[in-house]
């Protein structure tokens, strides 16, 4: 599916002990990203008019499903802001965390929009919420009437720099994680960072685990702005609040989301295994079900790329001097580099044949070169997941404190 | 969608008040329809190398989704077939009909795939049924692990024309039939007419009213068969006892699937709302709901079409004598042409109101012009509605018996 494929189409009938027919068709995707902070402030328009795809009007209707938690914080002013543009706003409260990620919330919002008797050509549902609601959310709209567009609104760092802009939505299923799912694209998304004021500083270090991995695999400029930059959005939750600020923010941001979308667009079905964004997600699944609730999602992420740096150290492919910077730019995040349940090597290995499994039978492993590019390796052994556990034990020291809270304000519980 | 039209591919980045993304990516989708008869007699190997894209091969394993009443019938065959092919089958019989085209059933075919440890890409699902055991088993897979293929085994000839070749999936959802779906076709679906000879006869007639739905909006030279052909094709539940009916049941069904075929390429995913597949499918969704359990499927469209004949008899698109010939079609497929729903006018009026809301606002009613052809007309009034009844009841005599039923054999129930 990369650049280059020859895409065909038609109708072609064969003839052998009987009729046999080949069906050929192609179907072109098209979705937006759009940047507008304070989106439920009165004078901003952007749901409006910012995405020509999407655009609403004064006298139409909308659905629109919101975290219960951020309802709590914002749901007046998002009923304020409909109100004084004249749609009528259906605002439907949800709760989407982990524990709930099941059909049984799908089924809650498929009822919404029966209620609602939702227009699937003329009625987009917008979802406000953290990465687990838009998950949710997208998943029904995709499945409604086969396809009904949705819009994300993503309230936390996590949604905004990796769950908001990719193509998947999907629920668990028994002990699977995202067992059940489509790949159904919101048609916009748009982000705004003011909803971030609001969310514990630990989910914050959760996105930017995210945007470090984007770093390590893709970029050096942008690994470089964390080490600068990094302790201080995380105090200041990406709100801009000095000029200097503000700037190192926007660029974090945008730098994570086009690194993210270069590599999602030309393989947005996932047909190829081989994807640089699996980094620190090869042996996290497992970590995170066997942590769980111990671990957040970028938690999990940022101990399996501690680990996998390790393994490249010891490879050859990353200095000890670069493995130093790592684990500072780790700790400046506020995020672990370590978790006891590494010492359980069985359980990497465990790990590894899972995801083996998921990549077509090979280890398809993206391992760090230095800072900023990787390699994909499939040779590796039980006895080097074993040395590299035991070369990140020495690395390992207690997490420093998170850097000093400003002005206490209202937080999104969860997320 | 319609042939000219240039896909794009990429990202593109704008700057406004913030970053501004676009991505576009073109998905191929391929899908092979193919015919072989007697599929699970020991010698047909059609199931292991018939179509290139789903080989299978002594040693694998693969997970059989079957409807209960098929598996009463033919169940010691498929799986004497599997293991005399050395494949390790896990046959899971399901119960399939309107009633429990519901996600619980779905969810059980996910408890399979849990059960069995699928692997997605090496091992698609088989599904043998009639089109609702089809369309359960289609959405689940389409959603296990954001898609797993699967192969259709259709059982009933509704299957064999109409649901088994395009790429629909889906199930009711409350009142809403498909409320909930997918477009997903299978990667293959194999076409066995020696499944027709358990089938009743009713059920036989359901399929036809979906031949005949081709034939009167296509094919002249079709609807020339059905009236020749038709009801001995049925009495004989196109098994091809004789060389005649033989060339007459290869005919009309390979000429009915290319028709389909034909419609469907083009418009996979229905972007283009005038589709003359649609004949038969305004009222009869309303009139199937209201009537149920009293009619089926197919029963419920020959009514609906035998309806719109007649409005296009006042419109003078279709002559009394061609209008006669269809209502001779009809009664020689064992079909009825009225129900006493019809005297309802307000229930046709609500039937097209709720069209008119799928349809984007639009009528985009086709219509017949002569037998053959057809045209897209959205200006029907409630009285042309009431006066094409009315012509319709003139029309209207009882159904005669059907033909005499060859020796007995044993019978699918229900399907």
């Amino acid at each position: 599916m990369r650049s280059g494929t020859a895409f065909t189409q038609g109708l072609r009938q064969a003839v052998g002990d009987g009729p046999a027919w080949t069906v050929e068709a192609v179907r072109q995707v098209r979705y937006h990203v759009v940047s507008s902070d304070g989106l439920f402030e009165p004078g901003n328009t952007a749901l409006l008019d910012g995405c020509p795809d999407v655009p609403m009007k004064r006298g139409e209707r909308r659905l629109v499903v919101i975290d219960e938690n951020v309802d709590v914080l914002y749901g007046a002013q998002v009923r304020d802001w409909f109100a004084a543009h004249g749609i009528e706003a259906a605002v439907v409260p949800l709760r989407a965390d982990e524990t709930v990620k099941q059909w049984d919330a799908v089924s809650r919002v498929v009822d919404a929009m029966n209620d609602f008797g939702i227009d699937r050509r003329r009625e987009p549902v917008l979802a406000i919420g953290g990465g687990v609601l838009t998950d949710i959310v997208g998943f029904a709209a995709s499945l409604y009437r086969r396809g009904t567009p949705y819009i994300r609104i993503p309230t936390t760092l996590i949604g905004l720099v990796d769950a908001g802009v990719g193509v998947k939505t999907g629920v668990n299923y028994e002990r699977g994680k995202n067992r059940l799912g489509t790949y159904a694209p919101a048609t916009a998304t748009f982000l705004d960072r003011t909803f971030l004021r609001s969310l514990p500083y630990r989910h914050v270090s959760n996105g930017l685990a995210e945007i470090l991995k984007m770093a390590l695999i893709r970029s050096e400029d942008l690994f470089r702005l964390l080490e600068e930059h990094g302790p201080a959005v995380r105090a200041d939750r990406f709100q801009g609040t000095t000029p200097e600020l503000a700037a190192a923010s926007d660029a974090i941001v945008a730098e994570a989301i086009h690194l993210m979308l270069e590599e999602l667009q030309p393989n947005l079905w996932e047909s190829e295994l081989e994807r640089c964004v699996d980094y620190g997600h090869t042996f996290s699944p497992t970590l995170e079900m066997h942590a769980l609730p111990e671990l957040l999602h970028g938690e999990a992420v940022v101990i399996d790329m501690a680990l996998t740096t390790a393994m490249a150290t010891l490879r050859g492919d990353v200095t000890a001097a670069q493995a130093d910077r790592i684990h500072s730019a780790i700790r400046g995040l506020g995020l672990p580099a370590w978790n006891d349940v590494l010492h359980d090597t069985a359980l990497l290995e465990d790990a590894l044949r899972d995801t083996v499994r998921h990549r077509d039978g090979r280890q398809r492993l993206p391992l760090p070169m230095g800072i900023g590019r990787h390699r994909f390796v499939n040779d590796v052994t039980p006895g080097e997941l074993r040395d590299a556990a035991a070369l990140l034990w020495e690395h390992h020291r207690p997490a420093e404190p998170a850097a000093a809270a400003p002005a206490r304000v209202p937080e999104q519980v969860g997320a």
